[in-house]
């Protein structure tokens, strides 16, 4: 076992904070926890216990890790696990973010997506840390729940992945999207660019390029809002 | 005028960090702006120095004092001003937060709100602090383009504003929202729970009770993407 740091970016193993992402981690990818630490006045142990031993994950208890990992004083419960890289699945719907730089923001997409039963996210890099523990707090442990690949840039992504009908998302995007034009297709890849520059307009050629409506009196709406609008709209435009 | 200090929820006066959210507070409320300091190293003083003239706004230049109230580096401009608050617009279209927790959300939210032609919020109380500088900086300074108003209770501001169909966003409301059976009607009011506990079973006698679809992988919706995809569908629906 290693000495338990707090986390940094270039670390090969990541934590989850907290019962809820930990029981979504164990759930989702067993074979790559380490060990979960529980802390002595956590009253919720048994259901976790249960599932750590089915799963034959080792159980500690060692108090004075959880200062050292976790910021937050409501965390009772510690996940040590390997990161992982996945393909993604080439006959399913992708969301592809450009450079995504936040990761409150990354989590909170995550979430957003598996809620919209969307399961395969495209990230290019640079982007923010998808193992970050405040990534994972902000995706609810959904970061467990599909499917994730880094690519250097999005032609390398679309090299691997052809098929799909790429709609890049962008404030001078040719069309509006409105709820009675939104496109029917089976199989899309909703394109997103970072919170501050947006998508650059190489994008407008690399699908269809599409723009939400929004009122003048703002900028922009913030990426989370723009990704549950778009997603929410292309995964119930058809049924 | 006052001394300089750190804000605090118990002022009766707040700050904007930044140029953005400060020439939003300038353009929605110039009489209530007392002061505009701006930091010597700043290299666009002269189009907000031209606005403060203006509208005989007094600019300062004391930079010592940005440490002071800004945690952020980048923060080269920084407003102060009166707190306010507002009486809704009875018949425009409303969104109701009950409870709101968490000072981001609430400044997304009330982005989102502006970005889809919604200018009017009432907050049932205990909420998130409005005039916090993070609700404003996570509001993109929309926070002074909209009307908001603080109500004790839901009832009470029911018996305020009769006239509007209610609307509840629950994970367990009676009807799901698709996009063909969003309901249209012009004079509506969307209401939302705390980002932790979400509405009460009070609520789902409060009005028609919504739910919006979503898969079994997650909890729920964050909050602010409940709100973006609600404000979305109710007002594109009909157009």
């Amino acid at each position: 076992m290693v000495p338990i740091k707090p986390y940094k970016k270039g670390f090969d193993y990541s934590y989850t904070l907290g019962a809820f992402p930990t029981f979504e981690l164990i759930k989702g990818h067993p074979e790559i926890v380490k060990a979960v630490y529980i802390h002595s006045s956590f009253t919720d142990r048994e259901s976790i216990v249960r599932l750590c031993t089915e799963k034959k994950i080792p159980v500690l208890t060692e108090d004075k890790i959880f200062h050292k990992i976790s910021d937050k004083e409501n965390c009772f419960v510690i996940g040590i696990f390997d990161k992982y890289e996945c393909s993604l699945e080439p006959d399913k719907p992708h969301i592809a973010l450009v450079n995504p730089g936040n990761m409150g923001n990354l989590g909170t997409i995550i979430r957003t997506a598996v809620g919209m039963g969307i399961y395969n996210i495209a990230l290019i890099t640079p982007c923010a840390d998808l193992f970050n523990p405040k990534t994972i707090r902000s995706s609810m442990g959904a970061l467990f729940k599909l499917r994730h690949q880094h690519f250097d840039s999005f032609q390398e992504y679309r090299e691997q992945y052809q098929k799909h009908d790429v709609f890049t998302f962008m404030l001078n995007g040719t069309n509006t999207l409105e709820i009675q034009n939104c496109p029917k297709t089976e199989l899309f890849s909703l394109v997103f660019g970072n919170e501050a520059a947006g998508l650059d307009d190489s994008f407008l050629k690399a699908g269809t390029s599409v723009c939400i409506p929004q009122s003048p009196d703002v900028d922009s709406l913030n990426i989370t809002i723009a990704v549950g609008i778009g997603a929410f709209l292309f995964t119930h435009r058809s049924k």
